[in-house]
């Protein structure tokens, strides 16, 4: 563990200071400073972490690995700008949000370019994978937007078929991850299956990670970062806790889900809420969706064909994804 | 003429046949409607014609340069959606904007999926010339992006300077349509002189027609299509007339300019300025600059190594962009 911990630590500071030194070659100098905002109230760089683990696991050249990789953060750093522009979401990661500061045009114009650099980013890795790793970068960031879409329409919905949720989150939030195993397995010349099987193991995680989210809103220990218990609850999410409760509910409880979507008392909300979900066993089903998706990752993770051995930050990258405490 | 004419006729319908048929394959399902809105309501298409008669006139394969027409086009739309939600624009070639109709966010999101959608229709002419294509095309995109904040930010300002104003006008029109033809000439196996030549033509030209949008504002023929005389002066946009205007004032004249960007009413604020700019000579300035610049371009063009006879569709090209009726 303490081995692999070294090596994710390299691997990071490998892309920090590529990101410092090149990943702002060439963008627009009037909107380099909104850009460089939310870009360094830093996330977890986890998309880039796992481009360039799964590099590293295949063995190939992290040269070529920290262009894509970088790709991938600016893509994910446009879509947050974008996103908390249309979530009128004041906050990001404990800071302002970019439209707070620099006003929604200036923040609009910077999320273009930032899309725009990512594409930039990726084909600086002018190589023999190019066309491939475009390939695979445009479907799924043009699925990012298109889940953004959806996670729009849900709000004017009282209701969503579990199936219309699992590809909401599939597409705003797994793609990326599993898009950025694959692209790390593209440099490193994985074979087609190894490709499927670890974008697979990036989805089904991504997918876990995402139910996991709405089920510690509900169940969490306390505040977490950024989030009060509860949170989806007073804005009328569609969580998967949500969809869950109102399948078993009866048409009185499905009732009083839907009354309670007007309550003012934020409070009072929650924990009527709360009793109905408890009272619906929403918890343990929640539960089990999220370790059984995470074991589905695991099994994908298990499908690529190399040694455990060499696979090992892998299995060690989805525990921390998994087990985050936030 | 009139063959030419029947060139950029059947170049125009390969165009659209194209757009029709291939233009949206992998495009978000949910975002189709207000995407085909923007596209449908039809500019001149001038930016895919310039590529198409670019790569005409080197006798380049036109199979391969319909997906970068289609890039390019789509690139445009996507700027003119994002352009409107940052101008509050209610109306675009006489139709509603897309803000209007599907919302700010909707709106967003489409401009989003059509910018990402111009680069996979590029990437889709997987060919020994994709790396150039894609190095000129996210150069002048990049640029575009960097255009818009130029203006925005003009619109703060009482005053900018000759040099400021012509880089912005260069980044926000004319190095799409010098990117076009360039584009064009690539994929023709233009050489690297006649590349640069042709996009030197294409930037002039661009420019000249800025300049001549400004004037036309102002000394246009009567009411032009969507757009009233001497709106820019109601708006106090930084024009190049406005520049030439300043230029020459003396202080007590470039204080009632100033004064005038407060004046409400919109007759009294017009005639005002029109009575100083012909005081201070605005309209010949501005006309010598544009006659100037298209000269430019005209010489560009006649650098190009072609034989007059084949240039010919990118000279009345040239005369068709700039003698416009707006």
């Amino acid at each position: 563990m303490e081995q692999t911990k070294n090596t994710f630590k390299l691997l990071l500071e490998l892309f920090e200071k590529y990101l410092e030194e090149e990943g702002f070659e060439g963008f627009p100098e009037v909107l380099a400073s909104p850009a460089s905002h939310i870009m360094q109230v830093k996330g977890k760089r986890i998309r880039p972490l796992l481009l360039l683990t799964a590099c590293h696991v295949f063995n190939g050249d992290m040269k070529l690995a920290l262009g894509p990789a970088c790709a991938i953060e600016l893509f994910h750093n446009f879509s947050l700008v974008h996103d908390d522009i249309i979530d009128e979401a004041d906050v990001r990661r404990g800071k302002p949000s970019v439209h707070i500061i620099y006003g929604t045009n200036k923040a609009l114009l910077t999320g273009d370019a930032l899309l725009l650099h990512s594409v930039k980013m990726l084909v600086k890795t002018s190589n023999e994978h190019l066309a491939e790793l475009l390939k695979v970068f445009l479907k799924a960031t043009s699925e990012v937007i298109e889940g953004e879409q959806y996670d729009m329409d849900f709000e004017e919905m009282n209701e969503v078929t579990e199936h219309a949720y699992m590809m909401m989150i599939e597409y705003k939030t797994s793609v990326l991850l599993a898009a950025s195993l694959q692209m790390g397995a593209i440099i490193g010349d994985a074979s087609h299956d190894d490709q499927e099987h670890i974008y697979d193991f990036g989805l089904n995680l991504g997918l876990s990670f995402q139910i996991k989210d709405d089920y510690l809103d509900a169940y969490g220990d306390g505040e977490t970062f950024g989030k009060k218990i509860g949170g989806d609850i007073i804005q009328n999410k569609k969580t998967y806790l949500l969809i869950k409760a109102l399948e078993s509910a009866t048409r009185e409880e499905r009732n009083t889900i839907f009354n309670l979507f007007n309550e003012i008392d934020e409070k009072k909300k929650v924990s009527a809420m709360m009793v109905l979900y408890n009272g619906l066993g929403v918890k343990e089903k929640t539960y089990e969706k999220m370790e059984k998706l995470y074991q589905q990752a695991i099994l994908s993770l298990d499908n690529v064909s190399l040694d455990r051995h060499a696979k090992k930050p892998l299995y060690e990258l989805a525990e921390m994804v998994y087990n985050r405490k936030h």
